[in-house]
């Protein structure tokens, strides 16, 4: 099979052709930094993170660009309000670049901690003010933006033809569903800020042939992502929110400006609901994932996350990363378990896990579908586990299993599957020994159950349960888990 | 005692005073992001995290710019030689943006590792071009900067009548003891890069009134400093290799351009040197912090940093660091032990170790002397510990002991005396519950030694030994301590 992506351009599954053969080059909204990283962020910046996974898992080069939204991302869509971050910089008392790397800093962390790449390229807005200030020029030059007396800019939607073409949205239709409070010098609703003229209260200002101001919100991306990926590129990703008006603003700012197609795969992740509904601001921060990294583990919230497809939404529950955590830890025992025995295989060759790898990679060529894939890794523990509890053991297959899961599952969905269910952090040490000394301490327990010493035997068991450690006995002895407290 | 600072530009040590009343401002040179952060590294973030932290802990409010230089240093000082980070694109095949990501990343890892906080900003050059240009602009109507015919802009340094300030250096001696290959347009070798004209192949590069090209490497930083913390701030820090030419370079610039003082104290701190001599290039990649961190826990090299007052060089040498790493270790331990019994007071009110936070703070004020503030630590802890040996133990001072480690000592030394030997990383649940392991371990190893069990007592103590766990067996039970393997 070759892989397919969903385009939203076309609303089609299209066969993935990449510019440069072996090249991809995509680019993915990233945060506007003036609130702690929430589940909103981790959905869309691990899914994309897994296509990134795949395409190099496939052989491809990856640049992948992300930008950091550090100015003109307005309160209201529609243009109205205030900048975000001058407006956290004002209720803060703090210059407004200390509140943009805080949160770029908390934005970061989360992500490293969901084992999220880093992008081959983080790039921040107020890092390219003069190349906005260029294409804005451009705009104005070719007729397709205006200047009004107040010194803002706006760009003309008229004056690209293909307007809609994204989101299917019609000039007339207004913003329909958002509250607007329009900007009076506009000629129209759908004309969106290019430049905004800043007041003597506003920090981040530069100066311009039309005021000293600040850039509107979409023209930083498709200024940023001409810069490191040219003026057509591969992939165009960000969440399903932001396809009207951001989206659709760039590809006319973009296509009216270099006169060529902007993207030739735009991919929009779905949302994050709550009871079936757009997670919305009444969560406060309870989404806010350092809140949520409290209560489950980082990793399993990324493998959360991957049990929907990045086109279907991911509720936000609690309990439900908590229960399919537990499903991840048990996929973590086994393979562990395996990969102690009999190690891994330097390639597959039993037919069963052969045909798996074959599902697995069919699944994720079909627009990375990474819950399809994920079912054939439960299959695959499973017999895993299986095979492990046979007397007579098929060394062969089972480091074939292993393999599939370290060689095949991890490199794509970012998702190491070790006992001790962690991201790869510098804590391994720290961990193996914990192990090292449950292990001794089960086999002292051991040895006083085979010299009847049960009153101490036991208190161990119920010492280590206590400690949030189950242990198992079978035939052939014990294991343990080491389970969330 | 008041806070004096050692300020290179009188070469005394100054009572400090801020411009704003509880408020410092600062700005330190960062790395230039073109290979791997390393020793040299460690020893001028570590220390100025120390100044940072100090400040905050007498009440200051700390603004903390620290810049990212990722366009405009040129391999060699005297204006001659590539770009450094475009060289290393060239070399690596990668987009520049790429490079200096890359080891912007890599950068902050290290140093989070290290236990140095973020800076308040951290600014990339890059990001600042416009500012740059207006600068420069700003120089030229001044009569203090030239164009050449090149397209390229030079700082005219007979136009600056204090040069040398700084660094004692006069016009005329030339940049003694660096090789030169003067550029050609120059008036005089002292005088140095503002604006280069970037050729052809060069993929960094913007518009400018002079040429499409890039700024030299000096007046970055008095650009950023200007923006984010005024014409006029309190403390501007870096290392002793950077006072010539680039300190030198930057106080003519901002003093020239704003006509007021540039910095009221400018600290420098010394080199990190091995057999005595500048760590060279010819280490390679030896004193890379990631190598050095595979040898040596990042605390403990952070420990033997601040053995050394900021002012004078660190030795370079892994044995000095793990010997030393041992005492930090006995100090976490003693600390920790003390913690655990009686936990820490509100308030020191014992005289003994009221004198040792007298002596630690005035040896802070003394030009941060962190060398002799650990000398009091070492004296606190072996009395701590010989009071935790007693058979009556006074809880008030164990917990006055604790105080001045807990509250006193980690805050401003960024040392945080805990068993694990960890920087507050996110594992300490896992270190916890390995210490609760190995305590039932010793427990379950105390009841078989009192039923005679030996042999299974003694196997108990050998695995964790080879584990790398010490046990320390005393009248009142058993202790015991994690080394590092």
């Amino acid at each position: 099979m070759t892989l397919k992506v969903y385009s939203t351009l076309t609303n089609e599954k299209e066969e993935f052709k990449s510019i440069i053969p072996n090249h991809v080059g995509m680019y993915v909204c990233g945060p506007t930094v003036y609130g702690l990283p929430h589940m909103g962020h981790a959905k869309s910046y691990v899914c994309f993170d897994v296509v990134r996974r795949y395409f190099e898992y496939l052989g491809y080069k990856v640049k992948y660009v992300q930008n950091i939204t550090d100015v003109g991302h307005l309160v209201g869509d529609a243009d109205e309000g205030e900048d975000k971050i001058q407006k956290k910089s004002r209720l803060e008392n703090l210059d407004p670049m200390e509140v943009a790397y805080y949160y770029e800093t908390k934005y970061f962390e989360a992500m490293d901690k969901l084992n999220v790449l880093r992008p081959s390229i983080s790039v921040r807005a107020t890092g390219h003010i003069i190349e906005i200030i260029d294409t804005i020029k451009t705009l104005i030059e070719k007729g397709a933006a205006y200047v009004t007396d107040e010194g803002n800019v706006y760009f003309d939607i008229t004056k690209f033809k293909d307007y809609g073409k994204l989101s299917g949205r019609k000039i007339g239709e207004g913003l329909s569903g958002e509250r607007i409070e329009i900007a009076k010098d506009k000629r129209r609703n759908e004309d969106f800020s290019l430049w905004k003229k800043a007041d003597e209260t506003h920090l981040m200002k530069w100066a311009s042939p039309w005021s000293v101001g600040y850039p509107g919100w979409h023209i930083e991306c498709s200024v940023m992502s001409k810069k490191y990926l040219g003026d057509t590129f591969d992939i165009h990703g960000g969440g399903i929110d932001n396809m009207f008006p951001h989206h659709e603003s760039e590809i006319a700012q973009s296509e009216v400006a270099n006169g060529v197609k902007f993207v030739n795969y735009f991919m929009h992740n779905n949302l994050v609901t709550v009871g079936g509904k757009k997670m919305g601001k009444s969560l406060g921060n309870s989404s806010a994932l350092e809140e949520v990294f409290k209560k489950v583990a980082p990793i399993e919230v990324r493998y959360y996350l991957l049990l929907n497809q990045y086109r279907r939404p991911t509720e936000f529950n609690i309990e439900a990363m908590l229960k399919n955590g537990e499903a991840y830890k048990e996929m973590c025992e086994v393979v562990t378990k395996g990969k102690e025995k009999f190690g891994v295989s330097d390639e597959i060759t039993s037919d069963k896990v052969k045909e798996h790898k074959t599902m697995f990679l069919d699944a994720m060529d079909n627009d990375f579908n990474t819950a399809l894939a994920i079912s054939y890794l439960l299959k695959a523990s499973k017999e895993l586990s299986s095979e492990l509890e046979k007397g007579e053991q098929d060394a062969k297959l089972i480091s074939d299993y292993v393999n599939f899961f370290d060689k095949v599952a991890n490199p794509i969905l970012g998702l190491p599957f070790e006992l001790e269910n962690k991201t790869a952090s510098d804590s391994s040490d720290d961990t193996s020994l914990t192990n090292q000394v449950i292990e001794e301490l089960l086999t002292v327990r051991s040895e006083l159950k085979k010299k009847g010493e049960y009153s101490l035997s036991d208190e161990i068991r119920n010492k280590l349960n206590s400690f949030g450690v189950e242990v198992k006995d079978s035939k052939d002895g014990f294991s343990f888990k080491i389970v969330n407290k």
